[in-house]
């Protein structure tokens, strides 16, 4: 199967997860599972899920666990997403140019269909019945990776730090490191994390995975600060750089544009390396590294 | 020991835990640590870790595991006060007589550190090596009941309903048992639930404590719509049943405070009567459900 069509196929067995999952509901407390549905169904790369999937496959797994343990992930993900949006955070009104969870739905609903998100996602985890291979100690090795990477320590910590950093002059790539490795880095390395637990793998296979996602993280959000400069840049009409006057620090602003696609490649080759021990059977992963590298939004 | 020395030995136990598990952190993301430690250390009843503790120590149980999972109850209890207190919900500026979390630590970290302590449980739910004797499948049984409760069909959706109850005129009682059995029910519910798992109950020994505590819940709001009711006339000289000039329903609007105080002691009476069959084993939680009845806060 090419690149393209194993990807759109592991995206669609996301997808159709999903809607299963929130499907209609008709309760009193309908208009919360609605607003989940809204947020999770709207879309995205559902780049997490699809990490369990392949690595799952790469190391010769049975896909249905590492497709639960995945899409729990993209639940914890689209809660950050739906509460990031919030007026006391950011503040947005679109989302994937649709209006955001509580502008549709209010910020009540909003703040409570991400805990119900949040909440879900351990609920749908811990539903032993549910899994086709894996054994009560692996669920609990997955639940208690994925709980530490959303949780303070993880997801949540590099919110903390980057809402810090947005009133500071001053950032140093260490900082930059610090937050990114667990605000958007930590769903990302669990994502491999659960794959590799999924097709019971060895510790030193899910040591080597982990530190792939690892790096395939950081060139994501590198990636991300390009794309964000150069969409200044050619929408706006904006200088290269410009984060640096609304007070952001960016990988492009501390190392400039050139600087940060060359780290980006870098860290992209690096990732792709570590991965040749597995032969054709990391294709697929590893084409999913360039691809990223490769985006353009 | 007397019911009063029993009971600060079970809420010293829970203390000493919580402040273990929040002490001061130092790290880049600390100030999300301190909102989460103030919200948790301030007090409070410790209600549903202390019946996880009385329920597993009436069965036979040793309590280390029930104290684990009561505590991590203590933390989606703290998360959801936190989240309830905030701007969009109840708009609260004083809890327990100190500033809420909020009006502490502003918005965006109160936020956080109801999704950190949300997350936090389950992390702390799910760390395997510190249980003393519970197993794998136990463990998993304990975090699905407790996501159940804290999720869209337990607490959250009974917050939901609430919301939606407030916009309403006539609410009846069948959906006020609706909502509380899931808005305050399912917590205190799903305490006695993991108390008796962690003393490795049988099947029916778990649905009569569950049935008491079920029982018990709902006294616990009847009782606290009593006390809102003559807190509002003893303090601000507010006619009985004042609540519902603000709109709201509660079971002494729908009953008189006569027909809240009878059927509340009913309600205590049949949960009582539930533990006969453990004979002087029960004495400590029977004594409980009768205290809590006649709380005067």
């Amino acid at each position: 199967m090419s690149f393209e069509n194993q990807l759109k196929a592991y995206i669609e067995k996301v997808n159709c997860e999903l809607e299963k999952n929130f499907s209609e509901r008709n309760c009193l407390q309908k208009s919360v599972y609605d607003a989940m549905s809204y947020s999770i169904m709207a879309g995205g790369k559902r780049l997490r899920p699809v990490i369990s999937l392949a690595v799952c496959d790469m190391l010769g797994g049975e896909t249905e666990d590492a497709l639960r343990f995945g899409s729990a992930i993209e639940y914890i993900h689209t809660y950050s997403l739906i509460h990031d949006d919030l007026p006391c955070m950011d503040d947005d009104d679109l989302r994937r140019g649709m209006p955001t969870c509580h502008k549709k739905f209010g910020e009540a609903n909003a703040l409570l269909a991400g805990d119900g998100l949040l909440t879900g996602a351990f609920e749908y985890l811990s539903d032993m019945e549910k899994y086709k291979s894996v054994d009560p100690v692996t669920v609990i090795r997955a639940i208690s990776a994925i709980a530490k990477a959303a949780g303070c320590d993880g997801m949540i910590g590099g919110q903390v730090v980057d809402l810090e950093c947005e009133e500071k002059e001053n950032v140093s790539e260490e900082t930059l490191n610090y937050l990114h490795y667990r605000k958007t880095g930590a769903l990302i390395r669990v994502a491999a994390t659960v794959g590799a637990l999924a097709a019971g793998a060895s510790d030193a296979d899910i040591r080597t995975v982990e530190l792939f996602a690892e790096k395939l993280g950081l060139a994501f959000q590198i990636q991300d600060d390009i794309l964000d400069c150069i969409g200044d840049e050619s929408v706006l009409g904006k200088p290269i750089g410009s984060d640096a006057e609304n007070g952001k620090t960016t990988y492009v602003t501390l190392m400039g544009l050139e600087g940060a696609r060359e780290k980006s490649d870098a860290v992209t080759a690096e990732a792709v390396g570590l991965l040749e021990k597995y032969g054709e059977k990391a294709d697929f992963v590893k084409k999913l590294a360039l691809y990223l590298l490769d985006r353009k939004s």
